[in-house]
């Protein structure tokens, strides 16, 4: 019974249907008709005119948009558990050649704009001390969390005010806006989010995400950097297939229901074990070793989250069964 | 009738076979069975240790080669035709953080040691001069030619005397070996050759690449800097599933057999009219404008190949039919 | 009254002499006799085989040094004050290609083989997370304060336990040393200091740092990489001229004995408002806004140190009625 | 008699004297009021609003130019023996992360809007080609010759055209301008050049040459990337007074008339033997090797030019008697 991580979960069967349409002749790279009609997907998603290139990994869609954010010498603020700081083995400064990670903390995985005000407090503005040039968020958070469209719009107006453009990694972005039940928009662009990494992969994907830029002007640039990092596949209709395919009658959002459902019944089970409000589909629960042995015991797959915790993630798939069974062997325990 | 480029065919059933088997749940980036198979794939193949890195296009699988071989003040040897040099965007700098290419010329896209010599001749070993640290060649070549195996060695055994490493870009080095009829291991690492960038996207794939490592201790170091550079996929396992079903009982070979048939048929209808000996799935021919006027009235699509020639490639999947109508039009002309 | 930086100071008479006599006709680089004998006046100094490289900044040493040791996915494990983290403007990043600065935290801006443990802990050792390939401490540190023999032999220790390598940023190494009364290859490589940024610049010189290697094998690598990044002068005999008249009589340490019983002086005048030990050159004062004011009237310039304290510097030639003064106006505030 | 190089010729004994003036307390970095002078110093010398920055190295000048013209997927035209791309180790990848170098050829290591043509004509403007983003010219060039104010604005009009910036390597512009008798303007800016590496190390400094942009918006950026260099130098009013005093009563100019005026003398001397037409303070001759080993029997230095020729330079402070000395000998052979 898996509970390890959405990453590794199965294909969606309209992904594959889509896939498999696609193999008819087409041209390379992004000048496919499926590639090509990507930007108008996702403009109609957002309720404005979009650009959208697809990415074999959050890694990549992330570290691209930070590329066309920031300078070598400035840096990006983001909270210290964020999957660009400790996830990416380094990625964002060979993307950005070099520009510097500046990290804030804030429960939750999620900070504020006070947050950025005291991390840039002490900074004077000289050539001798790095100033950040953009922030980057994750929509649901690294602890499984969720930013109201409220906080979203607070960290784009502390952006707006310093100069600083705003990225936030969607690699569950799904969940977020299902969570949250308003527009995409809403939890994004409306509050000033600049580019998106959207995340499908984990939501019944393969290997595309979508990198959404709310400024299409700023493309260009990073298709060169793109192809540059050696992203652009030649037969990149497989990719934009997916990705079509999921937006197509919003079943990347019934899927995150889906998900988001499944923790939720988890966590119903056990409310006070939680470390962190559920509002996605990941449940960080105290758990000590002797219990997570138990778990082991009777099928349970999951990561240990330090000595005395672990960590549930529910797939776009997860099976009815397999979920109910935790909950009642965790409310058991 | 499409023979503009072998990167944009179809997906081999067995392919997308093997994709859909791979569909279980299994850990994710390289850990899945499949992924963690590789090594020993090609070990089989080559006939001696290998590690190999799926990656998801010839620019990545190069370009993390090159990073492995290259100190950022460096140079790399290679043709002025090269697709390093040529078609990826600057890529090769952004991996090696700068190394320099350094191009020599030669017929048919190939190169000699005595192009290596006289590259070097006038550089003086001092700070002030980039030096070389590494070659790349191209098997089968950006014209359609192939490197014999005394011709590999030769260049192997110049590439020992300088200490410098030396690099295969093997887009098509199925075809490259299907042409010469030696083993795969005769092509490439017997003669030297200490990474190959094993091509099987044009050759039947549909996003994976291999980066075989004739010294199998180098790969950890590129595991590091494939995930820095965001190529490491969490569903990894879709990828290794494309290049073992591709190895399995040699159809890698059969696929590049058929394109490199149906390339030498077209060849034999226009044989005053070939730039470049065919010896792999590339013809290349002198046609002016009113003649690929002509042939695209037809129904062919090709490249222009500057203001008077042509590129005709035929893919693993050529159709009898549309190569024998080609063969039958140029013959004709 | 110039309490604000010895990086300003005057250049020292033996240094100007020096400079003058080395403006005969000389090979240009570092291919004249002055540069040449570096690596003797070095390896005299600290008894045993080193290679120096003449820099033109201390930022220049330290991220030389450090590119010489750390690939561009590792990082580099320094204190939460170090120079390299908040003074450089990025340049570690720049030098080693994005290798990452780890802080750690610690009293007086110095650190212990338990911080880093500490560290090291939570990072699982994977492609996903960037390990540590060195360590970097500066001596005397960011608060003025002396790592003793003893200290830097158990970071050395720790480093070598984790294979990593051991970076010493000595700006003010010459202070150091003035203090701890031993020898210089006691204060660094005797305890394992595999690289050191030797300063010269705040301690009489003009605009040469030497980076010392006591390892010699690696200085040619970091030779090209020093001419990369466009610091091999051409009239590189003016800089090895300056190091040289500063080693010639241990005036380097006449210079730094002079400056530290200067900030001594003053620190004995103002015991009780001391943020940290005066070891050094370096003297931090508790002195409040109204404080500061005063001292400022009556003509001493030195620089705020956040809200409530202040920095004071003394340089190799503080005048002594100049340290007298302030030393007699601080035991009245 | 030394005729190697300019480069490492004596210091100029005003600047000796200006950097001696310059020792009282002074604010570090660039802050002094040497260096607060420099924009206003340079805005005299051409006429028009600049920004100036000092650099220790003319390759640091250079690169940091290019660095503020070129993003890191793109390229820079430059003559196939331009110094950035022969004689700085790789410095222009590593200040621009990357851009390549494309060059063209020409006579005099000079070139022209159609060479520049000639190269872009065959780059299809896609995200796999590098296009350029910059040109570069070297003025005097690397075989001693000069632009003409027409050849300079013809290349502008070009650059401007393709929306290229433009980049001026002048580390011997003093002659260039002696040469022509024109404004320094007209040599330079009138023409579109933007940026300007003006030499002074080679015409009587020591260590310090001038970043001179036309448009001082762009200087913000580049005193970042130069102090991420480490090429910010705290007591850098050294180096703002070497240029200062050179600009003074245009004794840049003088020395550069000196210099030109000894390599014409040895030109007039050996008329049938020239390379190239002397320009600057470069004579270029067809010696043979018993020849030159005459020359070096009777005290004569100066580098050898491929295996039957040679260079002689020339430099502010050449002896009149060597030169005549040299003269006769030339004449007699």
């Amino acid at each position: 019974m898996q509970f390890l991580s959405d990453n590794a979960a199965a294909v969606h069967p309209a992904v594959w249907e889509a896939m498999r349409a696609a193999d008819g002749p087409q041209p390379p790279y992004d000048n496919d008709a499926l590639s090509q009609s990507l930007d108008e997907a996702f403009s109609a998603v957002f309720g404005r005119p979009c650009a959208a290139l697809w990415a074999a990994s959050g890694t990549a869609a992330n570290c691209l948009a930070l590329a066309g954010m920031v300078d070598p010498h400035r840096g990006v603020i983001c909270h210290q558990d964020a999957h660009i700081e400790n996830d990416e083995g380094g990625a964002p400064a060979f993307y950005t050649h070099g520009a510097k990670l500046m990290t804030v903390g804030g429960d939750h995985a999620k900070y504020t704009p006070q947050a950025i005000d005291a991390l840039l407090a002490p900074i004077r503005r000289d050539v001798h001390r790095v100033w950040p040039q953009a922030i980057s968020i994750t929509q649901a958070t690294e602890a499984g969390c969720v930013y109201t469209p409220a906080e979203v719009a607070a960290l784009g107006a502390a952006a707006k005010a310093h100069d600083f453009a705003f990225h936030m990694d969607g690699a569950r972005f799904a969940n977020a806006v299902a969570y949250l039940g308003c527009s995409p928009a809403a939890a994004s662009c409306e509050g000033g989010v600049e580019a998106l990494s959207f995340g499908f992969i984990k939501n019944g994907g393969m290997s595309a995400e979508a990198l959404v830029l709310f400024d299409p002007a700023k493309a260009d640039r990073l298709r060169h950097a793109r192809k540059r990092a050696g992203h652009l596949q030649s037969k990149g209709r497989f990719m934009a297939a997916q990705i079509l395919s999921l937006l197509r009658g919003d079943l990347w959002l019934a899927n995150a229901r889906h998900a988001n459902a499944a923790a939720a019944e988890i966590a119903a089970a056990a409310r006070q074990r939680l470390l962190y409000p559920v509002q996605a589909n990941e449940v960080f629960l105290r758990v000590n070793e002797t219990e997570r042995a138990a778990l082991r015991a009777q099928g349970f797959a999951f990561y240990d989250w330090g000595p005395d915790a672990a960590r549930f993630v529910t797939a776009w798939n997860a099976d009815a069964s397999h979920v109910a069974a935790l909950a009642r062997v965790l409310s058991a325990l």
